[in-house]
């Protein structure tokens, strides 16, 4: 049986989500999630560093095939939208540097696949991701939107190659 | 003579501009400058981990002891606000991980410093700049305005400490 290892990540400064799920056939199973959280005191470059080395520590761990982001389309502003660049500029960058390719999905899709719903709220997302990967609790948040996002990204290995979204 | 390198960098996804430069007093000295040029057809992960290898290559050739960049305050929009805090964040990361310390200055305050003229036309840096490093040649636009970068950094330093902008 086809197994793949895939690393979702819900990217921010201070508190960016992690997961890796295992997919085999239609089973998923969690092997680790959580957070990594950035202190307001740290500045932003450190923030950045310690993202590119937890993200570059989970790959060693794990070893993913793939990994996943949640699209960042609809940032509120220029200053937001410059800062959560950052964040994923860190995320992105430590993930080519192993070549871990990098898939895309926009916040609506990811909810959608998860809950059925495109407009789901976080508490939502978070007891449909607990119910669909058997978790005893409830994930924190953001930890939640990575499981979420990986899950979404595992549904898509259904769909056909040419109709799949390309690495970012 | 207290004498120090500072990396200035001209950061964007495509075409960052990089300059070493070598200050001891009031004499500067460019050590080395260019660009990280990435072609229109590789995807944003592989330009960004291609800027954070490059930044890392030139922190191990010279051993700098400080990073500039320009500050990115006022992008057009959105969109061009996230590609272009995706590429600051793969520097910035780069940077922090080998524990440099980047600080950041306004391009006003970058022409300002150079040319005299907060305004000041591209062409009109690039020709600072050669004069000021005593350079051969007028050097490209982006590597120009990494020179630029660094040696409005270098003014900083005549500044008392406790006025000096603070890293990033």
């Amino acid at each position: 049986m086809n197994r793949i290892r895939i690393l979702g990540i819900d990217t921010s400064l201070r508190s960016s989500g992690v997961a890796m799920i295992e997919v085999s056939g239609r089973l998923m199973r969690a092997l680790a999630y959580g957070r990594i959280h950035n202190k307001p005191s740290l500045p932003h470059s450190g923030c950045l560093a310690a993202i590119h080395q937890e993200i570059d520590a989970l790959i060693t761990e794990f070893g993913p095939d793939e990994a996943v982001i949640e699209g960042a389309f609809f940032a509120k502003n220029v200053k937001t939208a410059m800062i959560l660049g950052q964040a994923r500029g860190a995320v992105l960058a430590a993930c080519a540097l192993r070549t871990l390719p990098v898939y895309e999905y926009s916040p609506r899709s990811i909810k959608q696949a998860v809950t059925g719903v495109g407009a789901a709220r976080k508490e939502q997302v978070a007891k449909m991701v607990m119910q669909l990967l058997g978790l005893a609790e409830e994930p924190q948040e953001d930890a939640a939107d990575a499981l979420a996002a990986a899950i979404c990204h595992a549904h898509q290995r259904g769909v056909p190659e040419a109709l799949r979204s390309k690495p970012v």
